[in-house]
């Protein structure tokens, strides 16, 4: 069946890309849905508003008195392993290693009513049903499972704003539809603040909740329609917040139009058929109810379910396409599409229709002329993720940007984002990566905006005296540990940031800026001890503090990261660092050290966010700040440990299966370091225009540019073995350096690699 | 300075009305606010959004170990014989009978920060501070007191939605104005579900707060802006709402210029000298912080405090000029102009000054070509308030029908207003009574709107069986005791509002409706039991509940009032009621007992809403049910007792005191009762077009009305003894009935009232 939507599907549309290919055969939505990926099953449309994914078991519930949610797990609503589905909810994070959303859970059930989720080991205590994967099934946009304590099967699809559920039921038992308006994603429990539903007609539910999670002040609103009128139906409140109005009135918990409360369950009852269909169409938006039916009649005006699905596959192949590979293997094919699926999933857009959305000053705003993006993690991504964007997603990225400014207009702070989130600023790490996504986007050409805007909005960001230490680290040139936590992270990732400022003010031509922050680009140097040869902690009094473990993540002046790795960041000014440690052959050594030294039980426990599967001797690929380190044997000489260490760990770290992700996918950031490695080069300084080369793991690569453009990659004798990179030659002429320029990407053409299995 | 002021004012304005006259000097606030009348002293502008007045214990405390606070007492925030104040907030309703609003409280204080209100016992004890009468000061659209504890003037105007305060420093102490969002007035403390605060600049703060108290789900935003820069500021949350982006970042509580949670007190300090002015602009706005700036810039664009107040008094004036009255005492004209004073305190402007309010959707909507009004207390306020409003406010009663209609619009009941507030339904008392506003105003000619699609919602409304007993009445003919509370009121306001759907149905010659509605206003004869010659509660088997305590005001089958009172109520046909019960000589008699009885002090213990100050013999004045009866002497030929009865009403149940309301005003329908009986006629049956003839208590009266025309009252030979009306003239023709038309009123013209002491 599927097969053959594609074919219809190839047979009317016709775009620049190679739209005859389907490349949503390799992607596998479960990679990464064991463990720490972090990663959801369900059906959503590349950068959609709504992700329509099963919740195995991320729902509050209480158990021998006490309430039980291992959250950190649950991140993206789901685990491979668990027994039960709870339902199915409309927002999920991909891959982020913190939780929230979970917004709108909804579950068919049969039989007696039951409010409560149940538990995972009494899944009849409640409305949770038992499923296994062997009647379950995920591809791009569409998900379905067989709910087996109910016989109902389960299908889901969605457009950007709406998500679209089937039920086919397979008895003549009383029907239910659970929308559990408490159920959430979060570590704590009290998170819900404001629910409203309101029953329009026999089909149409509307409503919105606002939640205290880890964005502070957040309102999803939904609009909600049966293909079937709705029978009867109810709710259960489980809070106090009162009602008034309602004595000597009404019964309000049954048939009575309007909810309203902290905490509620409402429930839609429907005479259902052996083999009938239950179709539900479920918007979203960020600003209203009103807007919400707006887009659930814009997108999906119909009831066919097929062409729902069809119409978001065909999106997906669409974006999969921009870059084709011919691999070793079909399971590298099917990690490198599903890298590339999961890089598409965020940022994710907010705005309805029309372009409303609401701001960060609780505000609606309307988007004049661009895409509003929200669910920025730019920690994770500005290292790899917006990069890859400004290779292949170069007009949206520039809409991502265009947010940005937004949120920095917005902001009471005047910052841009840190991580945006749905109209709050969660604040999460370090740093102001905004900055380095926006000089990245400038230096690459990639931003239709305001360029002078955003250098100026990058300075202001810079200089808010009251974030995150910044002040001490403008007036002593770093963060002072016995003043702010993480104070060597930090002062390297402002280090960092304020030289793509630099970058950026000269590319711009403003002298003075560029000057100003040249100077603060240099301030990693006060964080390394010559001594030690580590950078590492400082008083406010500029002596090293005394207590310092290398090995430990915690409280050693570092966050998610130990000195070994994190310690290593200076991206733009890798030459100063090599120098500084004492020299290329020196600085070789002591990445030798890294890959290959032991690492006890001990400091694994307390690395977060990965397990033993995502560390290469005391090397983390699992979580960030190292993702550069592999290439930075390019600046020692030995360019071929480069080339060695990034296909060992594209083979190690990476795979088709569930457990395919070796940590947190981090909003796309881990598949997107996939996606550059896989293609032989990879963006070491984002804000600079150059691409450190490694070594490809494709026997060949098409990459189909916005501007027309094709770029082709070839691995010359690629195989397994033959991982280094003896001569690379763009369009027939060798080149006899180490790194590629974005230009000579975006040129189109052919670059070759010469592979070898010797070094 | 008043004087002066409203000098200059009559030379800058001029109008149709008596622009020379100051009427403003007859109102005293403080009418009112000693015991039941609820109403409050501060200051608003006529119909205004904002009122800005003092809270003198409305705000929850603990007091060893308790929570106090008795709210009753404080439905308007003020207390008359309380010692302290809290502060000034600045939304409040007045007269009502339940509480609620209270929003945005302000005080400045000096010396130690203290962000609790602290007790009335013990006012140091937090930030409120003592006051007296001797330094306090009322009148329209302006308050003044001096804080003694804080030697501090505080000065109070506004414009319909802003409030201007004007605080005069006269010490060099440290200065803070505490802004308290978590007091409210309602009665329970757990009423406020989310606050969010921003820090705009150095003088600019916005926010908004959500609450669940009498209104389910109601949001106020604000804009607040200071006359000179903060010197610093910080907040307190007394919740464990969270906020996990600060970790690591910032110290919240200070300089932080983002606040939300549950409950938040926050706090702005200053450098104020000795004698020095601070002045606050506080915007309010039923949409967005945006909104609210906007209604600020737009309505008060600068810093002169007497000009907002002599604006807003200009205002006053010209709408109590609409009728120019002689009296024989000054306190009458007191009496008087505060009764049209507090006519005027609402239903209360709902929208942003580009028409933007939220809707009962909870969507923004925007109000083409009418003014929304919310807080409609239609129980109380369709009796006389908009009967008085169809007379001298047509344009605006016209606007607030529109608002019903809107309201309708947005209603998912697809009913009209019962109790409407801040986009919510409150539900409160029975029947419909948006349909007798309607009715009415359509009959008299002034609803300017779509009058068939009134008719249609006023059909609608009447036919919602889930509301409140009502399928019961249309299936039964009556609301079954058994199955329904309040049943024998419920069934004869019906009855009554039936009546005026078939009376406009006939106007608009819908002969249909005409005749189902003439048939339903009939049922009240279904619960007259003529063996016991009272209204009784009857069960849903047919036959009369036998419990039944005519007395009692609780559980007999009516609210808020006994089978003596309320049994009476039938406005539109009460000639078959006089006949019903025995004949006029009969009726006649049995008012003479309701009005002269014994009622001993368990019952009156357990009237409603009022005192044995507002209670006649059995007849209660201080509750709205029986507001039409003495005016039902007029059907038995006994009008002479209806002209005693109403003159005396007149001269006991209100003064110029401040207890000179002997219940509720009742968002201005005891004031209204008593413009109408003054001008010696009143609309017994709203929704026809006759006032009964009363005494008139005025010596004479000028009614500007909107069509141009001049309407004169004189009650020749008036006098305190010459109760009785011996004739009537309408321009010098002598009339032989004792009821007015409403075309007789609006022809303009002179209408006589021949006093005399003798019957």
């Amino acid at each position: 069946m599927r097969n053959l939507i594609i074919c219809v599907l190839t047979l009317v549309s016709f775009t620049a890309f190679a739209q005859s290919k389907d490349f949503n055969q390799y992607v596998n939505p479960f990679i990464g849905t064991k463990n720490m990926g972090h990663t959801y099953p369900g059906a959503t449309v590349p950068f959609g508003m709504v992700q329509l994914s099963p919740e195995t078991d991320s729902v509050w519930y209480e158990h021998e008195g006490r309430y039980n949610k291992p959250v950190y797990r649950y991140c993206a609503g789901y685990q491979y392993e668990d027994q039960t589905i709870t339902g199915f909810s409309h927002t999920h994070f991909s891959g982020t290693g913190h939780s929230d959303l979970g917004d709108f859970l909804i579950i068919p059930t049969i039989g007696d009513l039951k409010l409560n989720p149940g538990t995972a080991d009494k899944p009849e205590s409640g409305y949770r049903s038992r499923y296994s994967h062997d009647q379950e099934f995920a591809e791009p946009n569409y998900y379905e499972v067989d709910l087996l304590d109910y016989n109902i099967k389960a299908q889901l699809t969605t457009s950007n704003r709406v998500g679209f559920h089937q039920y086919t039921f397979n008895s003549n038992d009383e029907t239910h539809v659970i929308l559990d308006c408490i159920s959430n994603i979060y570590n704590h429990k009290e998170k819900n603040v404001w629910t409203f539903i309101r029953i329009e007609n026999d089909s149409t539910v509307v409503g919105y909740r606002q939640t205290n999670g880890w964005a502070r002040t957040r309102t999803v609103y939904f609009a909600m329609k049966f293909s079937k009128p709705i029978k009867s139906y109810g709710h259960k409140k489980y809070d106090k917040s009162i009602y008034k109005g309602f004595w000597r009135k009404f019964d309000e918990t049954k048939n009575f139009p309007e909810m309203a409360g902290k905490l509620i369950r409402a429930y839609f009852n429907f005479d259902m058929k052996e083999g009938e269909k239950l179709k539900i169409k479920f918007a979203l938006s960020p600003t209203s109810t009103r807007n919400a039916l707006l887009n659930m009649n814009a997108e999906i005006p119909h009831w066919n379910f097929d062409k729902v699905k069809m119409d978001g596959q065909k999106l997906w192949n669409e974006e999969l396409s921009r870059i084709e590979v011919e691999t070793l293997t079909k399971a590298d094919k099917e990690t490198f599409y599903t890298a590339m699926y999961h890089s598409f999933l965020g940022p994710i857009t907010y705005m309805d229709v029309d372009g409303s959305y609401k701001g960060l000053d609780q505000n609606i705003h309307k988007a004049k002329d661009f895409t509003n993006y929200t669910i920025f993690s730019l920690w994770d991504t500005y290292r790899a993720l917006h990069p890859l964007f400004n290779l292949i997603q170069q007009k949206r990225n520039s809409d991502m940007i265009e947010s940005m400014m937004a949120h920095y207009d917005q902001s009471v702070h005047k910052m841009l984002p840190i991580w945006s989130h749905y109209a709050n600023e969660n604040w999460c790490m370090i740093g102001y990566h905004s900055v380095p996504v926006i000089a990245d986007a400038i230096v690459k050409g990639t931003y239709e905006g305001d360029k002078n805007a955003a250098l100026a909005a990058c300075v202001q960001t810079s200089k808010q005296g009251y974030f995150d230490g910044l002040k001490y680290y403008m007036d002593l040139g770093y963060v002072p540990e016995d003043k702010n936590s993480s104070s060597v992270s930090k002062t390297l990732e402002y280090a960092y940031d304020d030289w793509t400022i630099y970058n950026l003010a000269t590319y711009l031509g403003d002298t003075d800026i560029a000057n100003e922050y040249l100077k603060r680009s240099t301030y990693f140097k006060k964080v390394y001890n010559a001594e030690s040869g580590f950078m590492q902690p400082k008083l406010s009094d500029g002596s090293w503090r005394e207590e310092f473990d290398t090995m430990s993540t915690h409280g050693q002046g570092f966050i998610e990261g130990n000195a070994w790795n994190y310690g290593l960041y200076v991206p733009h000014d890798v030459a100063t660092m090599v120098e500084m440690m004492g020299g290329k052959k020196k600085f070789s050594k002591h990445l030798d050290q890294l890959f290959t030294m032991e690492i006890d039980d001990h400091h694994i426990a307390e690395t977060e966010d990965i397990t033993r599967d995502g560390i290469i001797g005391n090397y983390v690929h699992g979580n960030e700040p190292g993702h550069h380190i592999p290439y930075l044997y390019n600046w020692t000489g030995d360019d071929w440990k480069t080339q060695e260490r990034v296909r060992m760990i594209m083979r190690t770290m990476y795979s088709n299966d569930i457990d395919g992700l070796c940590g947190n996918d981090d909003a796309g950031q881990m598949s997107a370091w996939y996606i550059f490695s896989s293609l032989g080069f990879y963006p070491v300084c984002p804000g600079s225009d150059e691409y450190a080369i490694g070594s490809p793991l494709v026997k060949e690569a098409i990459i189909n540019l916005e501007n027309g453009k094709t770029l082709k990659i070839i691995a010359k004798d690629q195989s397994e073995k033959n991982v280094y990179v003896k001569k690379i030659e763009i369009n027939g002429k060798k080149i006899n350096r180490n790194y590629l320029k974005h230009d000579e990407l975006m040129a189109g053409g052919t670059i070759t690699f010469y592979m070898s299995k010797k070094r």
